[in-house]
């Protein structure tokens, strides 16, 4: 009688759980996602900056799982779960026991307690943001175009990043080349170089994980495509006017802005909450669950949690990141030792970290090997088509990159969904009533 | 002092005529669209279908027409018109005063006076209602996967398609195409090529401009890739249950579907009301606005009308049907009698009319050539890559066509947008409480 496996979550950790477990006689898999696809998250800035479509970083789950015979994937979210009976309950139904569940549900924005700055200053982790934020860019320099006052202008050419971590530096860094060459030409009453962009963080470097002189190449990189970046900043307030901000030298500050975009920090999902609840173990920092060296939940072998959901200890005693590599590792890993594979605990293999700012610009910290400019540009490139999943999205994500490079022109800048969002519906009656009269 | 030439609408009569006078000493040109990109519709299909990404049929209007220096884009919609003092009011503001107007705002669709009905079937005239379709489609197998009820399910499989002109035989061939190949082996409790998949016309024969040889080759085509044609039908309700017909020699029917997709008829669009009742011209069938032989509306000659609101007789009498080759033509046409280059009337080339049902099947009416079949079909894909707007896009398209050809896989099948749309909130309640078990 095989063990059913149940694997929560179709990003990194499930998918390459589930691939692992694919085929294997003794074991019958479901995966269940929110999402018909897989994300591939480390693009999607990509998305929301117009260099990339929806599709070109996302891929069918079926497509890839279907074919083992041993898998089945249902859409479909977990909601709760009975520990005793090992039982999930989904929004629509509760599912069949499970032998093993490996908990994979990721994490989700976090604004500290200020759930109302959402609004203001979306996220970045799903495709759904990622064109609500690509629509807002968009409509800015549009709006902007449009306004006959000066100070409503100057608010729309202003572009605020919060959080100077990989996602804010490349978001960042993309919108300095939006304003600068992309849209170069483009527009007839306002210059799109003459954008305001701002990164703010409450450290006092960038890219506060990796080395200090990787961070200073970085910051220099993001001068060079005209970003301003403000260390050292607490933001006290988001509202539609913009950001409040209060920093130990300048005291309180109010920066004027339309467009806000929030990459200071995550949280675990939802599931996590129920999960530690009902399993009675504690979460940890961000609402993350602790694991164990053998990604099992304290005193459950039944249960592993993987990812960015989860907080493991590394071998120097410091939580693992929440990066791609940990839970595709992870998922491995667990798939092994559900096939009663692997006995030893959960090793970390850090093959290292990559950032990209831009064109030819990047930063990338292999252990002692410190590098940026174009080699860590082409290493980025490299290693991310690798990974991406799916064939004809490598194939498709590499002909736009190559085009968009040589063009610096950017296909995917649509702005599509409600053609009334919310910023055009508050600020329509400012445009001056004569249209360029 | 140059002209002013006022252009509503980008898509294929607007960008036409705006390309012909981008560059020109005696003319400045302002062209208005309520979006940011002009949409390359007759592929709109595959969108829906999940063959393309919505990047890869639609190209920014600015990143084609801003390299001319005497022309400009706004970001806007024209809600009326003051004929006498040759002003357009946009949603936000007045516009300065135009020399020569192009009107080439298109079609919306049509539901007979049932405007409910939109809800449950929606058409295929913009992105956001391709990728919604496309929603709809892929959530119809989701659900039936997971389905207890065998009434219910086969709902979930019923794809009914309103209307037999091009798009709903090319909707119709698509899905077919959809369940037999794409999905194949993607499920475990349904088999995708068990779908009914229904196209229904309410006239006599499909493809009904086409000649009648050709009808019957798209019929068999179609048969072959598993849709069934119904006939002589006419739809006299549509809701959540599906659709009620009604033909002469069966009575009254209904059809239980939970996925209706309407290609039944278009309308022109609201602007042009606007414009019929400022300039005092009568609306024709279909609200269309009659035009002259230069493509002015009767009385006017400082205004013209092309494209799918305009209606104009061909050298035959009749109307020139509603394609994109028409509008390309007309809006060439009026900007060479902009600029005093064009004397005489306009004259439609018809250079002959595709549809495609699927792989290796098309039918092609070059004037006494008629083709069906892999012809037909090269035929069909050279010329829609051939006038696909934008290098990138063309490249791009030509690759998803290739390897879709070579896998049967479909990439862009992502199910995106509201998590729970109507149809799950309404029938989530109805997924049996034991998901499987």
């Amino acid at each position: 009688m095989p063990q059913h496996v149940v694997i929560l979550g179709g990003g990194f950790g499930g998918l390459y759980a589930a691939r692992a477990l694919g085929g294997k006689d003794d074991v019958e898999v479901t995966v269940i996602d929110r999402r018909n696809f897989h994300l591939f998250q480390p693009l999607l800035y990509q998305v929301a900056t117009g260099e990339l479509s929806p599709s070109d970083v996302a891929f069918p789950l079926r497509a890839t799982l279907s074919r083992f015979r041993n898998m089945r994937v249902i859409l479909g979210e977990a909601i709760d779960i009975d520990v005793e009976r090992r039982r999930l309950t989904l929004s629509d139904g509760v599912l069949e026991p499970y032998d093993k569940l490996v908990v994979s549900t990721g994490a989700r924005n976090h604004y500290f307690g200020n759930d109302s700055w959402e609004e203001y200053a979306p996220g970045l982790k799903s495709l759904e943001e990622a064109t609500r934020i690509r629509h807002r860019i968009l409509f800015a320099f549009e709006a902007a175009e449009r306004e006959k006052d000066a100070a409503e202008r100057s608010a729309w050419l202003t572009f605020i990043v919060v959080g100077g971590g990989p996602t804010g530096v490349e978001l960042a860094g993309a919108l300095g080349e939006i304003a600068n060459d992309t849209l170069r030409g483009d527009f007839r009453h306002i210059d799109p170089a003459e954008a305001r962009i701002l990164l703010l963080d409450n450290s006092d470097r960038l890219l506060g994980t990796y080395p200090a002189d990787l961070s200073q190449e970085a910051e220099k990189s993001l001068i060079r495509l005209g970003v301003r970046t403000m260390l050292g900043v607490r933001v006290t307030d988001v509202d539609e006017t913009g950001v409040r901000i209060e920093s130990g030298h300048r005291g309180s500050e109010h920066l004027h802005s339309h467009t806000v975009l929030w990459a200071a920090g995550v949280t675990g999902s939802t599931f996590g909450k129920a999960l530690a609840t009902r399993a009675g173990v504690p979460l940890e920092r961000g609402n993350r669950i602790k694991v164990d060296e053998h990604c099992n939940i304290p005193g459950n072998s039944d249960i592993f949690v993987i990812g960015d959901l989860a907080q493991q200890s590394g071998p120097d005693g410091k939580p693992l990141p929440g990066v791609a590599p940990v839970a595709m590792q992870q998922g491995r890993y667990v798939a092994s030792r559900i096939l009663g594979k692997s006995q030893g605990p959960f090793h970390y293999f850090n093959k290292g970290s990559l950032a990209v700012i831009g064109r030819n610009e990047a930063v990338a910290w292999f252990g002692k090997v410190h590098l940026n400019g174009p080699i860590a540009w082409l290493s980025w490139l490299f290693i991310h088509l690798m990974y991406l999943v799916g064939f004809q999205n490598r194939i498709v994500v590499f002909l736009r990159w190559a085009f968009n490079y040589l063009t610096f022109n950017r296909g995917a800048r649509l702005i599509t969904g409600d053609p009334a969002p919310y910023v055009a519906n508050r600020t329509a009656h400012k445009f001056s009533e004569h249209v360029n009269s």
